[in-house]
């Protein structure tokens, strides 16, 4: 018995209106959406974070996400952009702990706030930055080869 | 010669800090984050909008994106999560028409705005609005296959 709603919703024992599935992914729509026609892509295999989320699941769920993007604007919900939004972490809003990625349909003048680009600043210091992320990149891949 | 800032970055004859690159993507730090370590991956080959990325290249970003986050949380940057965003659109704040995935680190009680769940809202009418999307993905299909 899981406690995950979303593997309860691929395994089919939670109720859901789904838009796609193929064999990596189910995609339905956010009961709590915050456009018409909020989609959540999950993948099948339960993870709760990227840590977590095997990349080729994750590139599956990218993959069924932009097809969303583009059937979207072939609708007649007739979208003119869209947000692909993944939360990893509580700290990042995620609230339900299995990876999943947000398809928001966007139209001109909606008002919504999401994206990034409202509260950006003059970068400093980015080349100690840099380091530091490459750094993170080298613990990652001697954590991969150990 | 390109007038696309990402193109140039991408082919080295604009300045960028690098964190990442493969034979798919390169990743760089944004000049204007809005958070320390807020990187942007971006696909070699240009395209402008989701509509015109080939699936693959948007894999590989996504690919790149999860591998950064990770990477964030093993840095002495030490994140408790993540935001992967894409814009897609002006509409959804799109600014550079060089597709992009924004990788943007966040902390415990950062206050930063962006994620998905602020302004959410019960669902009216999900079933038709899931027939719109699924009316979508069958003209995107007949596309494909014309
Ligand atoms: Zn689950
Ligand atoms: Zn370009």
């Amino acid at each position: 018995m899981s406690s995950c709603v979303f593997c309860a919703i691929v395994d089919g024992t939670a109720p859901a209106v789904r838009v796609l599935e193929d064999d990596d992914v189910v995609a339905f729509l956010d009961i709590r959406p915050v456009a018409r026609g909020h989609t959540l892509v999950v993948p099948r295999t339960h993870a709760a974070r990227l840590e977590d989320l095997d990349p080729a699941a994750g590139a599956a769920m990218f993959r069924a996400g932009q097809r969303i993007a583009r059937a979207l604007a072939r609708s007649e919900l007739s979208t003119d952009g869209t947000n692909l939004v993944l939360n990893d972490g509580r700290a990042a809003f995620q609230t339900v702990f299995h990876a999943h990625l947000h398809v928001v349909p966007r139209w001109s003048g909606d008002r919504l706030r999401l994206g990034v680009g409202l509260l950006r600043r003059q970068s400093h210091d980015p080349e100690s930055t840099a380091a530091l992320i490459r750094d993170g990149l080298d613990r990652l891949t001697a954590e991969e080869h150990s």
